[in-house]
């Protein structure tokens, strides 16, 4: 019994690594069946890494959670017709490929005329481009740490914006055709995410406008203050003040309002705004340093947290899934799952609620192939059914 | 004359910063109508850095481009009653404000039924988490740059992750509440969006499978093959060869096939397979080094693009707007907008293109207040006519 707002859409994904993995299983996660289509073996995103010490990808395992998979030798005609079949069965097709040949929208729309089809490439013009190539060029690696050379982002944050696009995308040309019955080709291109996250959070205007943008500034934050500290005991911690009520709340949980407020007259900047404690920043660094280099990170969490003053514990990976409680079952977002090749993992579902739709549980991905004969079985039924009626 | 998939769509957004601001252009820039609500003189993002001289905030104008602007007193009991109205009008509100007193999903509700409200908090008990806190306890910062110290990101990547779960959370409550009639209350937590990618991208299953995760790599992608090099002109470029296909193009692009394949003997690893060319890394490099960095970047440009080879050349924001093609109007994602206050600017629509639905091209953002009279007409004339036909 499908749950979920999106349940009864059905969606055919012919893809690879992880934009449209992603935003295919963002779909599925809302309910849809997404039916993922392979080359038999596997596609080239089949054994990415990380794996497990047998080879198995944990990487494809965690981003085709909750999707159906059929195999098609996809270079035979055959595998072409059944694949263009299920695509037209299901009515939205999303993928990576370039839009032609059999994968065209003009051929997929003979056999479906209202068919709803979302192409990722990674320039617009079709040529090739991946998050470390569209990365390099967006300006962020510039100005991440401390300068000198560019630093990588290591979070595949374009592939994660772009499949939330192939989300939004789907789900508003959906919103389309069920209005007025059109379907039709939604493309989307990774640099232009990149290029379009840029424009909207203000980096091409504050060029365009200044002259300049902002340079490297460590792990402190722009335009307002927010730095991070060392602990007694080696920990770090992030500190945020961009209200005023944050800047006031960082003053008293650590006891240093009245050494903090000295600094105000002594470099002749109001600290009562976010862009005078932006030029005071290493000043108030300084006097809060030894407050967090002296206590253990236990007593310095809970004098901020009883303070309400913003902050995060740096985390590595291992001490987020080992030591953080909201990364575990007692978070209702995660679910434990048995993952065929890796054993029992720790999945999420979608982090979106419903007071009214439920949504479903995290699921495991599939065993490669493992719905090939069901889904076509269904098909065919469907088909004869099809025939029948005429 | 409205156009874009969301054509006919109205939505009140009452929030201040990045994730919902950017969650409701999202909507704006498919065509919906967004009001955004703000106190008199502006919420607390309304002069957020990076601002202009004369003090006016590229951030607040670069993330509300395209939505009307209503100003009302929040605090007093008829503006929260004329913004009751105009919610209840709309039938859609998007606000990061807690969903508690006149804002509360009961009280909305209470005016219209079948209302669909999205309330973003930081973490899921609604106590307080930004970018910057979230993003320190990922994992993430631990494995960036060459590590020793955490390194933030710079991209604020978890609020326009975010904001992208917002607009995806609205199409679908709208797409239940189109076939069922049911609103609903949909709620997300910034936090959760952090675990979830977390958990997506493997990094949960990694740690519990291997039970480690991978350390930093410095600009090295993971379990493939990738690299940044400086050029003979003092630019960088980043080289990614992560299938068969792309690394034969990077061996025959620089004219190093011979030489790249003393290396699977010397190290004894299968440089045809992504993880042979991970381990053999660092003699990769080595061997492409001087290659890079004898030759101007024009140069390598040349023969990496003719080549085939994935590439992206390093730039600062104002390299991206002064010398990239794609940060032009010849884009057509991109146009030029006159921005009270800041000018001329080059602003994105969204980056998704349909080939049956208009997207509007950018829009400049409102000037605060801008469109309090005009909204509170029609309010006025829409419950006259309700009155009317009572």
């Amino acid at each position: 019994m499908a749950i979920g707002p999106l349940a009864g859409v059905r969606i055919v994904e012919v893809s690879a690594f992880v934009a449209v993995p992603l935003g295919a299983m963002t779909l599925a996660q809302l309910g849809a069946e997404v039916i993922r289509i392979d080359p038999v073996g596997g596609n080239i995103d089949f054994s990415r890494w990380p794996v497990t010490g047998a080879g198995d990808s944990i990487y494809w395992a965690s981003l085709n959670k909750g999707k159906r998979s059929v195999t098609l030798d996809l270079k035979s005609p055959e595998g072409q017709a059944i694949a263009s079949s299920l695509i037209a069965s299901a009515g939205i097709v999303v993928t990576n490929l370039p839009a032609r040949g059999w994968l065209s929208y003009e051929r997929l729309t003979a056999a479906r005329e209202d068919l709803i089809m979302l192409s990722l490439t990674g320039n617009p013009d079709g040529s090739p481009a991946v998050d470390y190539t569209v990365n390099a060029s967006s300006g962020f690696p510039a100005v991440t740490g401390r300068g000198g050379e560019p630093v990588n982002h290591v979070l595949p944050a374009w592939d994660v914006i772009a499949a939330l696009y192939v989300a939004t995308g789907i789900l508003s040309a959906e919103y389309v055709r069920s209005r007025t019955g059109a379907g039709q080709h939604v493309t989307l291109a990774l640099s232009d995410v990149m290029l379009a996250t840029v424009g909207n959070l203000g980096y091409i205007a504050e060029v365009q406008t200044n002259g300049r943008s902002r340079g490297p500034l460590g792990n402190s934050i722009y335009g307002a203050y927010g730095q991070d500290f060392e602990t007694a005991d080696g920990r770090r911690i992030m500190v945020v003040a961009i209200s005023n009520r944050q800047w006031h709340a960082l003053c008293s949980a650590t006891g240093l309002t009245e050494k903090l407020a000295m600094i105000g007259p002594m470099l002749e900047v109001d600290l009562e705004t976010e862009a005078g404690r932006f030029a005071a920043r290493e000043a108030i660094t300084a006097v809060l340093r030894p407050w967090f280099a002296s206590r253990p990170a236990s007593e310095i969490l809970a004098a901020l947290a009883s303070g309400r003053v913003l902050h995060g514990l740096y985390q590595t990976f291992e001490q987020l899934v080992r030591e953080d409680p909201r990364c575990s079952i007692d978070n209702p977002m995660f679910s434990t799952v048995v993952q065929p090749g890796l054993g029992d993992i720790l999945a999420p579902r979608i982090p979106l609620a419903y007071s009214v739709s439920s949504v479903p549980s995290a699921m495991p991905a599939p065993v490669l192939g493992a719905d090939t004969a069901s889904v076509l079985g269904e098909i065919a039924d469907l088909q004869e059914q099809v025939g029948e009626r005429r």
